[in-house]
């Protein structure tokens, strides 16, 4: 998996930055192969890069990283609009300019996703006859295979019209990612019944069952880690409120199984005799192992990290991007939408 | 904790009916001290009750439980309100009918909520001022509390409005069941932020922060797992969205805890020695400790049980509504609701 292009990786964002973006960077060409556009502060990251000890990685790895400084950046608290458009040498949109301008074969970023979002249609551009873009990120499910939810944040409220290229797109991803022949979409509601769910569900529901996609009608929020579907379609707010509760959840029920098992000598046992065991349940749940989020509907690939990234989060999200890249799926998400009646509704995207 | 008038229990709504609701009405009399009206076909429901064993309860808790006929059922693939009309008979309507006649003095049926709503609706009535009832559930805590979330599930399209009352309705349910001097309200959204949110959110954001409760502002998915906040207010859609996601997640991470253990002999020997110490975590996720939901808003205490309800679900939703009728949450909500300015919009419900 080698290619002349690098990933552009923006080296200032996320709460481990720079540190551990720039031990995952030297991780990431190590392991993938692959070539990393470290983008920040050329001072910082150039010290960070030296501090890292030589055995860290192969000289070889280390080669496939350079550097490409971008003086500013962008706060967590900042609006991420506004930011973007003040700050052109943000690292997240130097990072994004890249892959508009054809230097990098894919971004990846951990920083505040209000403003990758915002950077990439600033600098990736929307696919035409996108209507929005929407993040989709991937939920384990209890057979071992995902459930690909769309989308997670970049729509707080969306139209019926939205929702159904959000199924286009999202089962684009699935069969080109995930390699499935006949990706089965869900559409998330309050109940599996046609009649069921909100206006906005039942607007969404004839226009996704029009669709060139396999629609299995409406999932609900347990079936989104059972084999119901291979791709779920929701509202950004829906989808952010779902991801962040299964996280909640996921956190909470660990964290008292830990303290349970602290809590007496049996349990101490017990739960060091587990513990290894479930170990590849937490990967599974991890977003370190996941790879972070896609923006699907921009030309060009972009992955959203989690903001938590450790250096190993990062290795993953640069082979989300490295995979996607490879496969273009960008492009097929392109003729797709292209392929499908033109939506209702087009609008011009103004961040 | 006895009263002359019983507490109607649909003996024919849920997944177990007529033989778990039996059971739990006769534990409910013995643990309790209630009386139980089971309502239901008098001939079935009567078989039941001289199926179970005489030492299963004391006579004394036996005689607590009496049967009033209702020769209908509504099934649960009917269309909930068309239902509650045609069928006058209907154990849940007759269930209903006898809180609003004065002769029971709180509801419980774990059959199909939709037809719950509605027969409460048409038959324990609307309080006057509140625009629409709400479904509220208690969600576990990693402190050890519960956050109480409401609307899960009556109302898929709210207006910012009806959030608001939400808001008041599940302040005065945390100062009544959980005796909380000064509940924090949040508001469930996609990010913390102010700005954050979808049109509704922002809309009902304001009208929170003016009603005369303690409004903390913008939680998150996660939050409700936390003590972030003890009521998080949000629309039947995205509340049912999170609780169904929450139980999804529950049973993905336990069911996969259980596989790991029983796949070598070190998971298995820990399994059983950590198993005693995950039964008080599966006890708090597991619907049948925590009573149902409650539905709020209307001039009478109706309580909603899982529709998979056993007799300790059963139990435990009786133990929940008698004493909302202890402390007569109903008519506090109506006092609080007529001292609060009226919501601009006040509109009859047609369900």
């Amino acid at each position: 998996m080698t290619s002349e292009l690098p990933i552009a990786l923006d080296a200032m964002g996320g709460d481990n930055a720079p540190r551990e973006i720039v031990r995952g960077a030297l991780l990431g060409a190590a392991r993938l192969g692959v070539r990393v556009a470290l983008v920040g502060r050329r001072a910082e990251v150039e010290a960070e890069l030296a501090a890292v000890e030589p055995s860290f990685v192969p000289a070889d790895a280390r080669s496939r990283v350079s550097v490409v400084d971008a003086p500013e950046v962008i706060a967590m608290d900042e609006h991420p609009a506004n930011a973007v458009r003040a700050k052109k040498g943000a690292s997240v949109v130097v990072a994004c300019a890249m892959v508009g301008s054809g230097t990098a074969r894919a971004v990846v970023s951990a920083g505040n996703s209000g403003a990758v979002l915002a950077a990439a249609l600033f600098h990736v551009k929307r696919l035409r006859g996108v209507a929005r873009p929407a993040i989709g990120t991937a939920l384990p499910r209890s057979d071992g295979g995902s459930t690909f939810v769309l989308d997670v944040g970049a729509n707080a409220d969306c139209k019926a019209e939205w929702l159904a290229q959000f199924g286009v797109m999202g089962s684009v991803y699935a069969s080109s990612m995930m390699g499935m022949a006949s990706p089965r979409v869900g559409l998330l509601s309050n109940g599996e019944e046609p009649g069921k769910g909100s206006a906005l569900v039942q607007a969404a529901s004839p226009l996704l069952a029009a669709a060139p996609i396999n629609f299995v009608g409406n999932v609900e929020g347990k079936d989104l880690f059972r084999d119901a579907c291979d791709v779920a379609v929701t509202d950004g707010f829906t989808g952010n409120i779902a991801l962040k509760t299964a996280e909640g959840v996921g956190e909470f029920l660990l964290g008292a199984i830990s303290a349970e098992a602290r809590k007496s000598l049996q349990g101490m046992v017990g739960g060091a005799l587990l513990k290894p065991k479930l170990r590849p349940i937490r990967d599974r749940v991890d977003y370190r192992a996941t790879g972070g989020a896609l923006l699907l509907g921009v030309d060009g690939e972009v992955v959203i990290a989690h903001g938590r990234s450790d250096a190993e989060a990062i290795v993953s999200a640069l082979r989300v991007a490295a995979t996607a890249a490879d496969r273009s799926v960008h492009s097929v998400i392109g003729s797709q939408i292209a392929a499908t009646p033109a939506a209702p509704i087009e609008e011009t995207v103004t961040p």
